[in-house]
């Protein structure tokens, strides 16, 4: 059966990007406020598509932008069949600045074998892959190899705060899955199919330095008081050495890094470094010193400056001295940083190194662990088969350096293991103008989406669950 | 005569007031181009107050924002009166933010004895008292104790380019000029009169750190390259040491501390610390190690960040890594530093401290040596009486943490020297937000303008010149 529904997936392509382009022209941007009426459409395109592939959907609201729950009923699923759970996001990030989009970021276009629009590779186009999928099984099929749950949230690129709400209510039924799929991350390269296996997490912090009441003369008054902007650079400047190590004493302490023989399989990845110094626009990659580029963005903690405020912003020459000076500050953790210890060791030293004169006020935004997920079990024993059928070639097996903090809320909320099967690239422009997904991609990932749920179906049949 | 003129300007305060407003109502902001129109206007209000005063101003044009340049016809005059040169700017400082002002900073208004707005100390008010006396003295008398040549420009808050265009074009005519008149400076305590003797020069960068082409998403690249923010903070970072000391190779070499018994005089004025740590709403004052806060604002160099800029600086967290960062650095210069030596001793040492993997772009903005003026000249005599004269009490001597580069501009191109006669206060908010002059400042200062003029009259009618 899978064989007619990958064919039928195959001759219909024009089909399908015709059913995704009105989904990414809803300019879903969940941080603006003025895109309310556009997330509204966004969850409600879903649901109608989600209806189209038998799935019965649920408008949860929440006090921004709503979940969408959607399940197959009894008599569209197998008798017995595992229970799996997707979850995706419809919302997307900003579009701006907008002048250095080549094409509107909100009028889907193709060009050279790509879709380019905002949210065509985040997340739009990669859980399209899995609702056509759904489509295709129930079109050819009458029903799924899987009882399905997706659930999709509109509020991913701003913090995901409705989240554990929500799965927290649905815990009950949720807690049946066998397997969370989530397709919100990339393959290593062009052709190369990849499961993810664990990702960094973050802490991240507002750092504020404030001296005198107001901006002074600088003058006037340099020499004379504390100049908080001097001081934030000064506490900020010690937090590396020259080799690009974070100098946070214990910062560490509780890092493990991965056994040997999968640091040998990351050398012998398709990694192209020539490819990534020329796309980012860069003289030469730098980083922690003594390990290789991936390692760092693999396994390998940072602490990154995300945004600096002070003083004179404006052109030309302005002599003030300013009353305040404000930086974001994160670190990505890997296993096992306990990052409320990492924010306490971060907190102490910065108390440390703030001079006189001045005064540090530390807002912590953010705090959550790394996460690994398993390698050996039967969900990805089921999702490897799959992206082979997908996308002709066994998949490898990496990390991410950025953070998916709704996979460890799953994790902790329902025990359930992820499986990160991202079909995205790393040239898609996520969060970044000219965003794209490339067609390959789209249809390399509804043909491993409809695999993924005939290889679960089958492997998973005799477990737990139903 | 002179006792006419001083009742006359004693009477006439409220009026006063009333001429000067609608020149503060001009946002004449020389640093924002849209201000271009404020500008125009605010060099037009000279224009037409100086023909009221029975100057003949000429409009004299420049790459930005014109010249004023003023003088008194021959019937005018006393004949062989000495001949006598007033500098003074009508531009201002931005004035952002402009959530901090109590009341408008376009909008002048009159709150316990103070008049608030933009420039109200910083220059117009302090232009004003000479040109109200210089009005007065028309009134009064029908003519001016002194020949007087006022010279007003436009762009001394973004570095006074077209000031030494214009001061070598009329070189032949300015240089027979006694002494060069210049309140744009503070007294140091309320019911202190103050003669400046000398102040700091000043060189002002623009720090450029570039690094990726677009800002990049700090999970998936944080560690492998270079992050311009972390780059542009280490580099500022190091340039102090925890003793306040600039650590810029040689920067201290050239530096020449006053005499003994200058800084003897320095520590006998009526400075008042706990007053400044009150004023300035700071819990201590913070400087170089080993030097009173008087030397370190006056014959200390200093370097102070002026403003800092990179990524995202909207509310809440947003996970990039910057493509760029930006700072403007000033550094303040005591006698005898060549700005040209600092400035490349800067630019060699940020050089040396660039990480690999960013460029680094340094702009200078700004290159001005610090100057002492004469304090036994002739006309600081003549400035001594008419401080006396104008706030009932003898000055004192001091120096100013600020730069007035244009004084060195007027000293190399005519070989005249400056008699720096400030009528603001340490508390007028200078290029911050709620910038005021007291009405005592103002009254006084036009008092002592008047004063001025007839004692430079007396003065110097035996001299050249004239």
């Amino acid at each position: 059966m899978l064989d007619t529904v990958l064919i039928w997936i195959d001759k219909n392509r024009g089909g399908w990007l015709e059913d995704l382009k009105p989904w990414l022209r809803l300019a879903s941007v969940s941080a603006d406020p003025a895109h309310q009426a556009d997330l509204t459409a966004a969850a409600d395109w879903a649901m109608h598509y989600m209806r189209a592939a038998g799935l019965e959907p649920e408008w949860i609201p929440t006090a921004r932008h709503p979940c969408i729950l959607a399940r197959t009923p009894g008599n569209r699923h197998k008798p017995d069949a595992p229970h799996i759970l997707f979850y995706g996001h419809y919302d997307v990030q900003p579009a701006d600045p907008l002048d250095k989009w080549i094409t509107p970021p909100f009028e889907p276009t193709i060009r050279d074998g790509k879709i380019f629009a905002r949210g065509a590779s985040d997340d739009k186009g990669q859980v399209f892959c899995h609702l056509a999928a759904l489509l295709a099984w129930k079109q050819i099929a009458g029903e799924l190899p899987v009882r399905m749950t997706v659930l999709l949230e509109g509020e991913e690129e701003i913090g995901s705060m409705s989240l554990e709400p929500v799965i927290t209510q649905y815990a009950d039924e949720l807690k049946t899955a066998r397997a969370l799929i989530v397709s919100d991350s990339n393959q290593l390269a062009p052709g190369v199919p990849t499961l993810t296996t664990g990702f960094r997490g973050m802490v991240y912090y507002q750092v504020e330095v404030a001296g005198a009441a107001e901006d002074l003369h600088s003058g006037v008054y340099g020499g004379a008081v504390a100049n908080p902007a001097n001081a934030l650079v000064g506490m900020l400047g010690a937090l590396h050495d020259v080799h690009g190590r974070v100098t946070i004493p214990g910062f560490y302490d509780e890092v493990v890094m991965p056994e040997a023989s999968i640091l040998q399989q990351w050398r012998q990845l398709p990694f192209d470094e020539a490819e990534l110094i020329r796309r980012l626009g860069v003289s030469e990659l730098f980083g922690e010193k003594g390990f290789s580029t991936l390692e760092r963005r693999w396994c390998r903690p940072t602490l990154d400056i995300n945004g600096l405020t002070s003083g004179y912003q404006g052109p030309g020459a302005k002599t003030v001295l300013p009353g305040a000076a404000s930086a974001k500050v994160s670190m990505r953790l890997v296993p096992h940083q306990d990052p409320l210890r990492i924010a306490a060791a971060f907190e102490t030293y910065l108390g440390s190194l703030k001079p006189a004169g001045v005064r540090l006020k530390l807002q912590r935004l953010n705090a959550s662990p790394a996460v690994l997920t398993p390698t050996d079990s039967p969900a990805v024993a089921a999702a490897a088969e799959a992206l082979e059928i997908g996308f002709g070639q066994k998949p490898v097996f990496t990390r991410e350096g950025g953070t998916v903090p709704v996979v460890s809320s799953f994790k902790k909320l329902l025990d359930v293991d992820s499986v990160l099967i991202g079909f995205g690239l790393p040239d898609d422009n996520l969060h970044a103008p000219n965003e794209k997904f490339d067609l390959a991609s789209l249809y390399g990932g509804m043909r491993t989406a409809a695999a993924l749920y005939d290889r679960l179906g089958r492997i998973l049949s005799n477990g737990r669950g139903g």
